[in-house]
């Protein structure tokens, strides 16, 4: 069972490579990189470089830039609105934050709304940007339709994530980053893999029944907003993911809802969109607008330090400081390296020989 | 089981004379009653006027100041603390988001924090402040900690609602208002008068394990965060919850996770603070700080009628847009009147009595 394991500089110069041969200019191929494997070196491995071959077969369908024009459209002191251009959402979403930090030095806090863009890799990378400047950042973005609102059979929204990243002192910055689903897409293409069921609560039937099945999105199934039934609270799940869509699309001119084109490069985008591509939103607080940095950053230390006390359940080894997993992991992959799943290196094996690169 | 209607203008005469009781100001007695009852018209209850003597018990041991100085502390162009001054939060709060509004206007979003707060009644009320102005209104509260993080047996934040209010055009406003926990107070005390269990994932014991009694938090059990268990994504509610608390009292400076002051005044205030009062969190963003107000909201109505029409499951009637439910009971309410508690009556009267006024 045990995978092949790589290193990070092994799979930094092959990414970097196939973003060079796509047609990146060399920093934001560089960047497209980095943004990348963060989600390998965090253990989200759905969402780093086995994603690498679904970028180039949308940038083969001219669906992705590799070339934008990234430009703000529309902008107040605190906003703005950006237009990616169609560019890989790896290059979008940072220069996107960046904007957000930068109208935060000034106006205290900076919220930036996205069109015209594509999968941007995990939300935690941009939101943690803001941590160096003692800022708060947040991220979330739309996703290609896979959920089901609560009450109804048809895949309206994404599983639209939401992250927030929190700086402290002497702790490790506080940061949540998480599908408004009660579980990605991510953790069921982890049990398609091995051939295992689904807890109930996960997805559901093309026909609105429970099943324990990971493939039901495949055959017109669909995702359950966090909460998992409307007992247990789903319609706020789905009020989660409605607010992401809105931020990051209505607010900026993407597709929203159903309209959002699809990550998978078989599948054609929808013939009516109601906006561009799609879409992103961030923000930054800078913690100083608030109240002096050292103070708030020591409170930060105070909580994070009583919560990860916490008297646990019998049996429970700790409470989990949201971050911990990803941070713990990264330390471990960086010295020990990155395990890839067999057909995920199989699959980059073909797309390095579709280059004449080598994997 | 047929509960006494009430008017609408019988609950405000009454709940005005008691504001005036305590000593509020008009203005700010008369802003406290129409907050309050915000609750009871969109079908709230637990938050409406079933809250008044609990409000008036807190004054009475002078936790609650009637006549506070609210006041900004700290601010930047887009950003400021309140420092509440121990105030009635339905008066602080309306205070606080008329603040966030008035920088929005100059900075396009105005985002602000409140210490030194009380209970604030619903959280949608403010956040749908913002709407009449074009813009998205958000709302967020720290509460009294009644619920444990995932694995843990202890009590460390409150049920802390993220209230979230969109403009549209022709469809009525989207407004989200919920309990980062799987299940709101409020829903565990309708359970409790009618001596009904919970469903499994609402609350657990005081040991952690699973439960369906209703009271467990009153014997050292607690309320889960959104998503039930770690399989079904309670790790997320918990997130989410310790955002809003962050937000709300480590940004202002306010109490936060187990040394929130309780709501009831028969418990005492943690003997060590770690900050002044509750704390909230306002966020009032222009619309037209991202693109064109009547562009955003004519894509709204897209957005509503589409999830509106939505397919529905066999024998569910409708997918619920977020704000509807209240929406709708509040038409009602206004029309034929407001059903109290029998209860609820019964402790008016005695509060009335206490006053030497009538219920």
């Amino acid at each position: 069972m045990d995978e092949p394991v790589y290193t990070y500089t092994q799979l930094e110069r092959f990414a970097l490579s196939i973003f060079q041969k796509i047609g990146c200019p060399p920093e934001q191929g560089k960047l497209a990189t980095k943004v990348l494997l963060s989600a390998d070196l965090r253990g989200i491995d759905s969402h780093g470089i086995a994603r690498l071959s679904g970028y180039v077969r949308l940038w083969n369908k001219k669906r992705v830039n590799s070339t934008p024009n990234i430009r703000i459209v529309h902008e107040s002191p605190s906003t703005a609105v950006v237009d990616g251009d169609g560019g890989l959402g790896l290059v979008v979403a940072p220069a996107a934050m960046e904007i957000a930090i930068e109208k935060a030095k000034l106006a205290g806090t900076g919220w930036v709304s996205v069109k015209n863009s594509n999968h941007f890799g995990i939300a935690g990378y941009h939101a943690m940007m803001a941590l160096k400047h003692d800022m708060i950042g947040m991220a979330m973005t739309n996703a290609s339709p896979l959920v089901a609102p609560t009450f109804s059979v048809e895949r309206l929204l994404g599983t639209n994530p939401i992250a927030v990243a929190i700086p402290a002192d002497q702790q490790p910055a506080f940061v949540a980053d998480f599908a408004t689903t009660t579980a990605a897409n991510g953790k069921l293409e982890i049990l398609q893999r091995k051939n295992l069921a689904a807890p109930v609560g996960w997805v559901q039937t093309k026909t609105g029944k429970p099943s324990t099945d990971p493939n039901e999105a495949k055959s017109g199934g669909a995702l359950i907003p966090l909460g998992s039934d409307r007992e247990h609270g789903s319609h706020k799940g789905f009020c989660l993911g409605a607010w992401v869509d809105i931020f990051s699309a209505v607010l900026s001119g993407a597709n929203y809802g159903p309209w959002v084109p699809p990550f998978v490069a078989f599948l054609d985008p929808p013939s009516d969109p109601v906006g561009e591509g799609i879409g992103h939103f961030f923000g930054a607080m800078r913690v100083d607008a608030f109240r002096p940095a050292n103070e708030f950053k020591s409170h930060m230390d105070n909580w994070i330090s009583r919560f990860r006390k916490a008297k646990t359940i019998e049996g429970e080894d700790r409470v989990i400081i949201p971050g911990d997993p990803e941070r713990e992991m990264e330390e471990s992959r960086i010295k020990d390296g990155i395990p890839i799943n067999q057909k995920v290196i199989d699959d980059l094996k073909e797309l390095a020989a579709s280059f004449s690169l080598k994997f």
